[in-house]
């Protein structure tokens, strides 16, 4: 298949990752996490993140839903933008599989409101609700935007001041640091993250996403709620293998440089081609208005998704893979098409 | 790590599932099995297995749970064994996931004693109790037992007279195929069986389990539940690549024979050197007495678990890579110490 | 305790509900619904509602996530205003129970908007999201409005077109019916709802909640479902003389006239104490701005609760045996505290 | 109906209860047990309990599922007789509702083997496995034994010294006191019950159960926990006062004493007419062996429930409200159909 614009899961495994998971291949190792390559992508995350407790798990979604579970109290919610990706593309994972009741904020630009977040407080303080313990938002959000440190550290202390726990839902987390320009440690740990849902598969890997707790009272047991979810890897050095090899000189945020810089260049020849572009380009993401029948035409020619039917708005999604050429050759049929 | 008689999943990725990936990899690709590889998988299930709709997830207690909660009705409930891995070792997965109840029945040998069974059925008809609507049995068992194709189609016929579905866990199905002498679909399909859950990470695999529907009525809008339960891998075509690679050539039935017949050649010298063996040996699993002391010694030498700690009984799992080398080393080392 | 303006489950039970279950208070019966005068209720439903099956439950909250639990199907999804009691108050509990996520439809005088909802309709047919396959709507609303039977039927055939059984929380719709004038199987049946909720314990009962279903396709096995539940009650027969006491002579009526016409009433004389009412007073509750410091002076006076600290909205409810002079009284007080 | 021997919730409401419920029906009161009647009766609770928290709930199966939701932690498990009732007759509630594996220990009598309960020791320690952090006992059982003192010390021994808490199934505490001859702090607080289900509606109420809490450390939320799992009632003032008319002059000893005496009296008789008694008769609660055709035309005589088809047993249980003239009624007619 030839390249597509659909998302950073259409692409495959990046080389290196696969080197490294070759390198695994030799011989027996103890089975769930006992074994010392996943000790070593633990101290690794250590070193890239402090003082921190790492947990892999399969998929995005089981992270995210691990982080809930991990957060949860008795009869708890959690605060999240309407755009939530646990609100709206976790076939309501979250709600079957904790029980926890999301709380969503209405949002158009992916970020939480607080203001708007703060209509929520009500629920604490009455049996009669279920009270929120904690809030989640997406970096870089579900619509390409970034927040900056900032605007994490004021969630961070909103979250703080009414008792409630902070989980960043990190499938981008890549793109977000290399379009802000801090570290990982940076984005995470000194805003006052409380756990990290950081995203593998979007990143070059085959399969795996970590869980990085920076608070630790929320670890408890955790081994058996991984287990119990349905989120342990038996054979699990090849999930740690393979972070080991994105952490290995910054791949993740040569990867992530990389669909940035694409994402910008694609936007910029959008413009040229007078079609609008409906967000505020930060990540390896541009939504664009395209008329259906184009759109139509132009996903045979590279497949991309459309966002949303009514309005015309179409996604796309840089991955590591994507060269200039790759835009070029989109942008000179979708001319030809308008 | 040198070989050791704990598991089959402290076995690593076997050569040519390996090479499958990296064939695999290449360009990009419809995520979630929307992908030509996982359309070829689904094809060789049929070929393989009949009539059958196949899902692949990430591992076996997802495949099982996931089995489950498509076989689930209004507030009904599973028989198993008590000695079935979903009753033992899923950490109460079952329960918590699908809120299906389990209903154990009371097993030494892992097999699934009808008579006993029958005693649940005063669960049916009756709105005060979980209505048992499945059965759920594992081949080869827990215990290293494999049932015979007219043990599984008692069952099934228990099963279909009480209007109850019948799921196999087939974590090791290919050792009870080798064992029995008879195909995937003979011993599925031609018992009556209406899921299986079919192990890969056991027999050679990196990672990824399938789903085999023989009876489509349980499949039923099956993707979103897949979703719902953490269970849907986006770059689907890697799980649908090693499925290939091991259905290629029958290299499943290779693995599990080789393992099997190491299992023999263990029982075999461990006879010989005056070891109690407890089990019935039929597939690539063997229980044996030990002194608490060696069994430490030994543990050191060449991992393995013990089973029960109160009467000292341990469990060897052969791997499709053990040889009888390894065996022999492992027998003379025990000579020594005992 | 003096009357308070709380709720309609702050007054007691009504004399003729407590003379029914002196007369329910009579021998042995059949536990569990299968006595005689549970079979006598059953039919006078019938009378009333048409060809309907009903179910005693609890409480509110109970019959409502019974409801949820009944319509659920796999991985499915429940679009409600975000002003919906299951929503707001019932302490998550349709999540935690059910697994069914809501989707809440922004709405500030609690009536459901039809083309808001539509948004929603895009979490059909994929399996990313969890498929909405239901509504819920309150009558009358948490508000204090009411829906027009033109209403509740365009919002029915909503539901139907896009393959949605629809739900009534009728907590009080016996006050939505005194006000439209109609009756209940007018404002049910007759507009095409699957399942109400039909609210007792705000109708002068001591305990208990009937379910009722107008679409029997979702009581398969439903005797299961409300034990499971924890909603079944062993001693029938008092729940179901309470509703026989409700339904004769129309008592139910007479009781909801009389607090809407208070709330008429007590709309008005707030009105000429140029007190600011803030919703259309359509069923027994009145919502107005009081200062923060003259509410906690009123509500050792006649207790009420705070609905919005914010904007110091209050909410008055009337009861049954609210009189003239109860409200004569209060806005008497009310008139020296300004 | 006449009067019969098939459960204690045939029987109907004391007449002591139904005044109590009369004189609280006067005026309004506040909701959610925040009434002084409810007060009353938490304080009452101290006065016979010790220093305990009490909650009232509607049922017995919403008892225990909140006795089981307070306990539970992190993938944690609850060991229990085979016989229990949250095993066998509240239809997965437990699980369903709460997640909780239950592992259930054989028993024929009803109570507890804890050298079998021991074996489940090794579902601790290990994260593939739920871990048991808590047992369920019922007094008196469903078998109609009764733990003497000694033994439910010796059941807190063990669970303290494996780190699980105790709850106490009491559905019929009042017969197992009124057979043991303590008081019910002695068969509770003074043995190391950690939660108590204290029976109402087998006692002569109309409906309502009392959770009572010896270990505050359980009672964190408990607000919360119990609307979320449907378990509040809003006009809590007529469940608190049906547990004032029992507390009052010992009503509940009366009443229980009252049964355990005509359940052996029963005993008596049976034996007299060479009718096979199958349980060691210590509460209200006599098993026997009886043919199947004279079973089926006793019942219609006077109903009582076959226990086990296979076996013929037939389970009889006495209510408050049975005499002596009952049982010889019964006695004869058997006798005639022998």
């Amino acid at each position: 298949m030839v390249k597509t614009f659909a998302s950073d899961n259409y692409s495959g495994v990046h080389e290196r990752v696969m080197e490294k998971l070759m390198e695994a291949n030799k011989g027996h190792a103890f089975a769930y996490g006992e074994d010392s390559i996943t000790r070593e992508a633990e101290e690794r995350f250590k070193e890239v993140f402090g003082d921190v407790e790492t947990y892999f798990v399969y998929n995005g979604t089981g992270a995210n839903v691990l982080a809930l579970e991990a957060m949860k109290g008795r009869a708890t919610s959690v605060i999240c933008p309407s755009t939530a990706h646990i609100f709206t593309d976790e076939t309501g994972a979250p709600s079957k599989i904790t029980g926890v009741q999301l709380l969503p904020v209405h949002s158009t630009d992916g970020k939480l409101d607080i203001e708007k977040a703060r209509e929520y407080l009500s629920y604490k303080g009455t049996y009669h609700r279920a009270s929120p313990n904690a809030i989640s938002i997406t970096q870089a959000t579900e619509h390409g935007t970034v927040y900056t440190l900032e605007e994490i550290r004021e969630i961070s202390k909103f979250a703080k001041e009414n008792e409630m726990y902070l989980h960043m839902d990190g499938a981008r987390i890549a793109n977000a640091c290399a379009s802000v320009g801090c570290s990982l440690k940076e984005m995470t740990a000194d805003c006052g993250i409380d756990v990290l849902s950081f995203g593998g598969t979007k990143n070059g890997l085959m399969f795996g996403e970590a869980l990085v707790f920076f608070n630790k009272n929320l670890t408890e047991d955790f081994l058996r709620l991984r287990k119990q979810n349905l989120q342990l890897h038996s054979k699990m050095r090849y999930i740690a293998a393979q972070y080991l090899a994105i952490l290995e000189d910054d791949l993740w945020l040569v990867n992530a440089t990389k669909s940035n810089e694409m994402a910008q260049y694609l936007r910029e020849k959008l413009v040229e081609a007078d079609v609008e572009v409906t967000n505020d380009v930060k990540g390896n993401t541009v939504f664009a208005i395209l008329d259906k029948d184009v759109t139509e035409k132009m996903q045979e020619f590279c497949y991309f998704y459309v966002w949303e039917e009514t309005t015309n708005e179409v996604r796309f999604v840089m991955s590591y893979d994507i060269e200039k050429s790759d835009i070029d050759a989109f942008v000179e049929k979708l001319k030809e098409l308008k």
